[in-house]
């Protein structure tokens, strides 16, 4: 299916071939990407570290935080969906805006392939109440929406960036970690299509096109925007660890 | 090629098989773009009784209105991608998002084809003077900019729809009239793919479907975009065929 | 001065004529504003109870604190102008958009009053370290960003008028609670310019105006959109009293 | 009056005092603007050189032209304040937003005089029909808006420049050859304070200020856009002596 090499199907296979450390090594040391990449890596670690993903592998995770992370994926999908429109809207290159075409293609059918697990897993309880954007989710989509309206094409597809890079380490984790036993098994098992290995590769030499035809304060606001985005993606993580709800 | 089934590739077989007011009968009375069709059709028949679509369908038009019109195509298809990518960021639901995907993808594709047409074509000749957008151009351009930009989905998707219809309506006539003789046949005969008689159904349905959601003044406001894009197709097959360029 | 009338200059005086339930009674059961403003009530209440503006008011709170509220605080008002000025271009009518031509003027002037107070008050401390916006500040700006791209203008409105409405409220209770001895007396004095009042008064009747010609469901997007300002009005302040920075 | 210090209110007394060639002299060689209004030159002369500002200044112009540019113009501005209001949105600086902010205040209090004018001049007529907008203004208030959508800061500040200068330009040719017995002498002579000489030096000097920050390529389309949009100021002028209607 086609919504299996997007965004959140992730890298079971590809993990085991291309080793851990992927992103950066696969970069040629000059390119933006490998110098953004090493200044995530303390993120990165962060992500594989928090106990949601450990628990989501190894599928002791409540049935809650399944539900809180599935439902505020899905709006948090439609959102990115905008955000990339956006910034589709400011390349110049008819290839490069087919390439995002086809992500914003498949954005839309993440979010119902999620909107369904979301079903699925519900056990007939009303999903609605997890439907409610909680801070975090509202904080990532509103700094997406920002970042792809305010800046040049380089800057929004900056912090579009790590949901491909990010997700893909944490899925790499997942597939990684992944029990026999764990209820969610069929699901999780999605995170392991190589094609998304293609998918995010593509994303990366797209940053790292735009990149060239920057100048270095270009270049340093397109790492600052990606680095915003992938804290973002571990904060997203940990919001649904504390099934976050707003304080007033 | 998928880029045969979009926009400027149009309608032989069709014409045929569904006749030629085929726009406003196959909707609903109560429809929005029934309503919209009636009140183009004035716009509608001076499209097709244009000298211009008459000497390219029999093939004695000259080769500088064929290189004016293709480069001036493609300027304008690079510009009708950035404006399909506004509207898709203002739509809510993601069967109607995946379509506009597909359609800025299939729009990126129609520019590249148009601009080795324009190649093809030249006999060796440099096109670059044919490039510069000329004021009907930018004007169109510009105006589904700023319908795409400042209205709603609605309305930015009402201002983009003519580039559908409007265009099926000039394709047909072409596949009707075109002479056996014409140096151009491989090219115009592109114009009949029966595929793209269901885009145009898909793009119209969207419209009505955006229309059951908006007030009576919602509505009116589409229906003034729609005319003034229907307006601007017929002032691009003008400008084509006076060679418009800027006055001072 | 002219910054004085505007957000961040409250209003001493006031509160003592208008008493302290001002907004809502100002207001005809009707209209759209005493309907918000009543769901509102509860983060109003949050908001007087919080202890960063009870430190400020009694001038027993940090030097640092203080540091990061200005700091934050013109980060804020840069993106609030820009958020203003995209609302402002979805206006219709000619005195309405003057009204936030002005605003947008005002709140240039008050970065800059802020900026300077952030000297003042440094102490020669080099200030850099607190102008990197905090992830509550980020959150706030970038849903302001969001809201006033994808809204319409009652929309994006309703989304801006918090930094109006949810800042007198604070303002009022510094006014009310200042002490003698506070060390930050003369300026948070400037909390107390009747004139503010009027323009918050104005700013309400916008809303209003707006509100009249809005569906039900648009107006239930207004409420939506202004409690989730309201919300992140309280975050900032809570974010300050924590000197909020990014957790990775 | 506000409105007699904006754009459509003219330079009789500095013309004068400044001579004709005002504009490119008073830059240094090597900015910006000195090499843009130098290219511009030939538009301008097209300008100064149209039979509607000679039939405007002898006061021989037709009551319709009079109506159709008074009533054009009220549309151009609502869409200009619309497009400053963009442009604004994408302004660093908060003196620079002040700026702007004025001139958008300046331009809504423009468009309610011109409406005032356009009454007191139509002598009891129904002036509805002049007010729907012509096809040269649709163009020139969509180019604006695409160029205020689509460029950075610098792009579209030039974009939105020849408003001021070229209607300056026009202005000083008409305060300069205003006749005595001129039926509209009064409006007109509104065409004659030196304030706003001063407001073209402003707005002229932010372009330079943000061209300093570009690059080479950035320049050069700023230069693009300034004199795209001079060429629609030529243009409108042309449109209210044909009393432009849309031909289909």
């Amino acid at each position: 299916m086609t919504f299996q090499t997007s965004r959140r199907s992730l890298l079971a296979q590809s993990a085991a071939i291309l080793g851990f450390a992927f992103l950066p090594q696969a970069r040629a040391a000059a390119s933006w990407s490998s110098e953004a990449f090493e200044r995530a890596r303390p993120i990165e670690r962060a992500v594989i570290a928090h106990p949601f993903l450990k628990a989501l592998a190894d599928g002791t995770i409540s049935r809650d935080k399944i539900l809180w992370y599935l439902a505020q994926n899905a709006g948090y999908l439609r959102n990115y969906a905008a955000s990339l429109s956006r910034a589709c809207a400011k390349l110049e290159n008819p290839e490069d805006r087919a390439l995002l075409a086809q992500w914003i293609k498949d954005t839309a059918g993440t979010e119902t392939w999620t909107l369904d697990l979301l079903q699925k897993f519900s056990g007939g309880r009303d999903t609605t109440p997890f439907m409610r954007l909680r801070p975090t989710t509202l904080f990532y989509a509103s700094w997406e929406a920002k970042a792809s309206e305010e800046g040049t094409a380089s800057e929004a597809w900056a912090a579009l960036l790590p949901c491909f890079t990010m997700y893909e380490v944490a899925g790499r984790f997942i597939a990684g970690h992944i029990r026999k036993e764990n209820p969610y098994r069929e699901w999780l098992s999605a995170y392991g299509d190589p094609a998304y290995s293609k998918t995010v590769e593509s994303a990366v030499a797209l940053a790292d096109r735009l990149a060239r035809k920057e100048t270095p304060e270009g270049r340093a606001r397109m790492t600052e925007n990606y680095l915003t985005s992938c804290r973002l993606e571990w904060a997203l993580w940990d919001a649904a660890e504390r099934l976050e709800d707003w304080p007033v």
